[in-house]
């Protein structure tokens, strides 16, 4: 790191600290003022200590605040990750779909097929949900999951569910094609050790305040555990704004892909938290280069317990899978779908098997 | 307003407040609950103040919060507003563009040339720059003003400059074809009244911390003077986050061209702070449904001395223009160009003359 | 709750599907406009889903979002939580002091003994460090857990650490006094449950982007199980600017005392993020009415590998402890001291309830 | 400035870059980096424009990012600005009260006499009110000025009323004592030159939006003309946070002590809005250092047009003058009366600087 020293501070005390934290330090001329070059060997000694040391004005340091060794280094935006038919990256865009909660069984084969039919290749639903209320429907556990994973088989989908407590991870890791980390737990470190340690694909959804650094260390800690199948998702951010319920952070799309080479989809549905919106904010992120979205559908919006006003009707789903393939097509992308990718494998038969990095 | 009393007041002595404060008051019976339905006829009695009377536990209005008589006036999203070439809504999409401030006149014709070339309508400059600190480039002033009006009629496009100052806008509004109000004036209310006054197109940034309806009352404002060129253009909020200079809010897009009557831009420059994120913050403005950007662009900006890293260089712009009219085409709206409105008044015909909506 | 129906909409479908959610409906003439009183017995059709109902223009819930039934049982601010010779509300006023990560036993044993001296009546330190990048130092773990208890007895105060997976909990809680739930651990629903299973007091933090609801919702999760030791602590919140690391809301300790019937206390080194800040917002906040603070203190903060930037030198903290001690006399409060318990009441009779008596 | 190369760069293609923008230019070795220190003698080129020049890769200021020459001339926390009975800083704490807008001059008489046996020493009310909507109250204008002149003069204490139009200033001046610049008005520069030409003390209310840097250069803008005069005020930050209206900043105060030489005052009433909260903040504020406070006081709020919510009663207003008082005295500051003026210092005296003394 680079050091200025305050005017009337000699360098010589400084040095000596600085020697004393075991730095290696050279003497800068920078015209009338002072600094120094100092080299941590260990890189353990952060730039806060330094900046208190007396005579010490300004720390700068010359590489980014915080490693993220893992998370970039493959060079951004060629990277595909496939569950099933599904891809995300690499060229293709896919879209994870679903019902929030999973409150129906019988209900639930029938929306899984129309999210199918109309080009989804992810399945989503909850089953442990996150209720910021202890009151609230918290959803119906792992019954709710096997209900999920059969409407899944049922139509050649894999299948993502949200995991929140380190404990469940290895029953549930049996059931499920890929773990959602949600925005309230991406920095829940355990949980996400114990999801990375599973092999499957990790959606991970970035915290309705987090900086994309903390985000990016986040998807650092999964990667530590030598699973690289980490899908970032941007879901808004909390603002003073009451006009959608967060706001999503478009610019985060480009920014990702231009320095970091994993996959990076946008959750329309939570950010506006008004289906009327959830269209817009769809086409506006795969326009800005998203590999992906994932959007909450449901038949009857006003007979669910959670989240009604963000469902988006089915046919209104239809016509938003149409613009998105028109959209990912403009800019020489492909949208991934179930029967174009007669080749790939099945979802049924990458289940419970580790998908595989494609470089396409 | 609906009034909810505490549950252990009873309705008289609320009711005679109300009554003393000159409202219409009717008892309501909510299960073992008591409300009250007061009407305001002279609608000068904030909540607020109803809040404060011993007994109320809850007052509910029953119309947004503050009137928006004149901006909802005409049913969302049809109206169109034209200055000569460039159509902002209706089906049409334009594009202003141009440098941050306006710094050499040899220059400046050139880049004018430019992005009309590339398909720009409008050309922006600054004259009278913001400028936080007093110790910063100011602008050129009304010299800076002549040179952007002569540049401007040499490639025959109209163009919008920023006034700062109500004793500005009488002298400046004879040489410009539209106002902007920039985002730290847009509760400037003297100066909106005043380039109100004018009858000149008014393009009002949206402040980087105002809420929806602070912007659209500063829309008001502007439409009490009777003039209704305004056009609305979202620049990006405040936030805690610093990958980005401020975040755009796409969301609000759609849902202002879902309720209101009037062109909504985007202007993708500022919000990003860093050209490699403008195309993918532009292409998602108008795959949200924007009516058109207002982009800057610099063959040098190395070499400028205000926002250099925000500025376009001209082959990133050109680009850029050739996807947004693909991403026009998509939802059946057409890119406003020059040529294509041979049959338009000229710009330089309709400069200085009171330009008129268009209702296709 | 009341339902505002739009102008063109009639009342009858509306009627019909309400009550086929199971809710009872009676109709409300409100002047020109027509609405309706909905009943809903179970309380299990949140207001969104109304909302969605076609012809519903507004719905107004007429209870607070979320039930808080456990926080707000108890009328506010009498309540006192004690541990050993802390009191925390009850016109006590507790300070918990000690360095942020545990790194060095010998220095651990003096940094206690010097907190305790200045007034202190918790210690804490950090075991199981919530590092925000895996490849930052972690913490001691449960060797550096023994060491704190260790120092602890020494010294005769109790002692609090963060505590972030629920699998820890059961081991820890055999050695500590009391369980800080850090902020980014805040909605970890499943480590406030088994933390709260513990019966030992609960240091609740607020998120840094948490609103005071979410924050009252996951005291209630702990709240569920029994356990109604909870207390609470600001530690500030993530804004724009960056003067100070997080923006203290000292806003929130009057709110909480008028409503809610839970301690309330101020980490200030968090929130300032720089020593120099921190006695300015410790006084602030206990003049706010704040029943204590949480403080970290080092002796030697450009030696720690952790947040060096925000420990206060002990003479500073001494002071702090002086003024404290005057604002709290100021309104009649007095600050719980070690060698004051003898005479104070006991905490089983203040809290009227099973408590922990520690250590002295 | 300090500038880091890329490591596939080599120096000299860069600066030669530098030297061609009239930057000089030396070279440092950074163990295997190497770093340029480059020195801007007209200092006229931002950092920005360096950092887009290719094969730099990062761009260090060794200077604060804008210059604040005149705010920090004089060492921090000393000075005191006077106006009547009233002292701001230099060991002195004022109080400004008074009613939101000027409704009724028969009432105003009765407020101002009021306040001042409270304590206060300052009257404040204001004449033209910045409104939101342009259908909202718009306040009593230059009538409404004499008014509050008129009441000022009865009781004996000095005024500040608000102005938001450059052409409103000179006019204005010669009615009133000090001149408030409103939150939204904080970057309008036109009006702050203007009002800083009168000569007359300036309270400038922080932007609810604005980071202290561009609060301090908007203070610069008033310095430039010669005025020192100026009084900062903070009234909350814009948050996504519902239980107070904005996030007061009260770590604004002691950072603005430590560093710049002007007073700092706190508003806690716009900051809460809600009148229940304003004794915590207004104690806060004190305890943290701050040279006053600006109050709304009104005997009977629920009649008023605007702002009901968070004006004190009279009876709060008497109590919280006692704390400030006991606070002021805990750290050896003394509460501005205005019977105690006779023996203070005069202000020309104490400011070292031309002051208007006014009224009393």
């Amino acid at each position: 790191m680079i050091i200025l020293l305050s005017q009337d501070a000699g360098p010589s005390a400084v040095i000596t600290e600085l020697k004393g934290l075991g730095l290696q330090v050279e003497v800068l001329h920078l015209g009338d003022r002072t600094g120094l070059y100092a080299r941590d060997p260990e890189g353990q000694i952060p730039a806060d200590s330094i900046a208190r040391i007396p005579g010490v004005e300004q720390v700068m340091s010359m590489t980014p605040r915080a490693p993220l060794a893992l998370a970039t280094r493959e060079s951004g935006g060629g990277r595909c990750i496939s569950i099933g038919p599904a891809r995300f990256g690499g060229g293709f865009v896919s879209v994870i779909a679903g019902p929030c909660a999973i409150e129906d069984a019988a209900a639930l084969e029938s929306i899984a097929r129309l999210v199918a039919d109309a080009g989804a290749t992810v399945l989503r639903g909850g089953a442990f949900k996150v209720r910021t209320s202890p009151h609230s429907f918290q959803g119906g556990g792992l019954e709710a999951l096997r209900e999920l994973r059969a409407a899944s088989r049922a139509v050649g989908l894999p299948f993502f569910t949200e995991l929140t407590d380190p404990r469940q991870v290895e029953q549930a890791a049996e059931l499920v094609d890929g773990i959602q980390i949600g925005a309230r737990h991406m920095q829940n470190f355990p949980l996400l050790l114990e999801a990375g340690r599973t092999g499957k694909p990790i959606l991970l959804k970035r915290h309705m305040a987090a900086d994309v650094e903390e985000w990016l260390l986040a998807a650092e800690y999964v990667l530590t555990t030598g699973n690289d199948q980490v899908i970032l998702c941007e879901r808004g951010l909390k603002s003073g704004e009451s006009h959608v319920r967060y706001l999503l952070d478009v610019g985060v799309v480009p920014w990702l892909k231009q320095r970091i080479g994993l996959p990076v989809i946008v959750d329309p549905s939570h950010a506006a938290g008004d289906w009327r919106l959830v269209p817009a904010l769809a086409r506006a992120a795969i326009a800005a280069g998203a590999d992906g979205l994932i959007v909450e559908v449901h038949p009857r919006p006003e007979a669910t317990r959670s989240d009604a006003l963000q469902a988006l009707p089915p046919a209104d789903f239809a016509r938003l899978m149409e613009q998105v393939r028109a959209l990912a097509a403009m800019d020489g992308r492909q949208l991934a779908t179930a029967t174009a990718t007669a080749s790939a494998p099945r979802a049924s038969e990458t289940a419970g098997a580790r998908n595989t990095a494609v470089g396409t």
